[in-house]
C-alpha cells in the first residue's frame, strides 16, 4: 500500500490525495511537516511535502508523482492519449505551478502566519501575478474543464492552488482571481460538486480546525 | 519539419536543441529573443524560449518538450522504460531546474549584463544555492551519468545548468559546484566528449563570439 507524507491542509498534499483517490489507489496519510530531518531528506530530497512513498521508494514533486501514477493506472486516465495534448496539459499545469502557485506562496507568511505586512513583497507579486493570470488566460480553455472537454491533473493543480491562492491574493493585495480570469468562477462551481473534491476539502477543514485549537 | 524558437546562447534552448539532435529530428532553428509581443505569446504564454512548434501547434516549457518528444520517439529512449525510475529522472531533472537553475539564474543580471553587484542578492542566492546543492546531492548518482547507467534528460537539464550557472556562481559567489558536488566534475568532462553536445556548444560559442561583436 502507498503511503502518503505530508498533512491535508497543504495544497500540494491535497493534489495528489486527489489523485490517488480518483484513480482508487489504496494508500495510508503519514501525517508530516516539511522537515530538514536526515530520515526525511532521504524521502524528499528539500524536506519538501507531499512525498509518496511506493514499493521502489520514494516519489517527490507532485508533478512527478501525478506521472508515475499517470503511468501505474492509465484506465483511469487524467491525461489525453494523444502527445500533442498531453503535452499541452503539461504546460497548463506546469504554468499554474510557476506562475501562480510560485507567485501567490510568498503572500503565505504574511497572511497565514504573523509576517509583517510587506510593500515592497506585494509590489513584487502584484507584477508577477499580472504576467502569470495573463499567461494563463492565453491557455486555459474551461470548458468546461482547465484544459478541455475531460477533467485532467491541470484541474487539481489549478484548483488547489486558486482555493488557496486567491484566499491570499484578495487579503494582502486586493486582488480577486475571479475578477481577472474569464470561466474561473464557473469552473470552481463545477470542482467544488466533485465527490472526491469535497472528501479532501472535508479532510483539509477538519485539519484547519484542529490546528486552530 | 519542427520549428524550435530561441538563441544558441540559452541554456534552455541547447537542452532541447540536443534532444532533437539525439532522437535525430529534423528542426529549424528560427532566431527568436524573450518577447511580450502578442504573436510569439501565443506559442509561448509567457514569451519564454524556447518554444517548440510541432505539426498541431506550439509547446512550450523545456521539461514538457522533453516528455513530448519522448512519446513521439521512444525508440532513441531519454527516460529508463521502468516508471519508479522514469519518475526518479523527473524529479532529478526538476530539482535542478527548480533547486539550481532558477537560483543561479537570480546572478546573470549581475555577472552577465552589467547590473550592479547586491550583497542582499547574493545572500538570498547563497542560501538558496546551500539547500538545492544539499538536495541534488542525496539524488545525483554519477555512475556515470546523473541518474545511473544510461543518459536520460537529467543530464542534458543538468549540463545546460551548470555550464551557465557554474559561471555565475564563481564570478558572484566564489563558489565553484564543482567542489561542491563530488562527481561533478568527472560528469562534466564525460558530456563534454558527446559529439552532440560538442555541436551544441560549437554553435553557442559562435553566436557569443557574434554578440561580443
Amino acid at each position: 500500500m502507498f503511503k502518503l507524507y505530508g498533512f491535508p491542509v497543504s495544497n500540494y498534499y491535497n493534489m495528489v490525495k486527489l489523485t490517488l483517490l480518483e484513480k482508487g489507489f489504496e494508500f495510508e496519510e503519514v501525517i508530516t511537516r516539511p522537515s530538514q530531518e536526515d530520515d526525511y531528506l532521504n524521502k524528499s530530497p528539500m524536506g519538501k511535502i507531499p512525498c509518496l512513498e511506493v514499493k521502489e521508494g520514494p516519489i517527490s514533486e507532485t508533478n512527478v508523482i501525478f506521472d508515475f501514477l499517470e503511468d501505474l493506472s492509465p484506465d483511469v486516465p487524467l491525461y489525453p492519449a494523444d502527445p500533442y495534448e498531453r503535452a499541452k496539459v503539461r504546460e497548463l499545469s506546469k504554468s499554474i505551478e510557476l506562475y501562480l502557485e510560485l507567485v501567490t506562496r510568498q503572500l503565505l507568511g504574511v497572511v497565514f502566519f504573523g509576517a509583517p505586512a510587506d510593500e515592497q513583497l506585494n509590489a513584487t507579486v502584484n507584477t508577477q501575478l499580472d504576467k502569470g493570470v495573463n499567461a494563463l488566460n492565453r491557455i486555459l480553455i474551461f470548458s468546461p474543464f482547465a484544459a478541455g472537454e475531460v477533467m485532467t491533473y491541470a484541474d487539481f493543480m489549478l484548483y488547489y492552488t486558486v482555493t488557496l491562492g486567491n484566499m491570499a491574493t484578495k487579503k494582502a493585495l486586493g486582488r480577486d482571481l475571479c475578477d481577472e480570469m474569464p470561466g474561473l468562477a464557473g469552473w470552481l462551481a463545477i470542482m467544488d460538486k466533485n465527490p472526491l473534491v469535497q472528501k479532501v476539502n472535508a479532510d483539509r477543514d477538519e485539519a484547519l480546525k484542529a490546528m486552530a485549537g
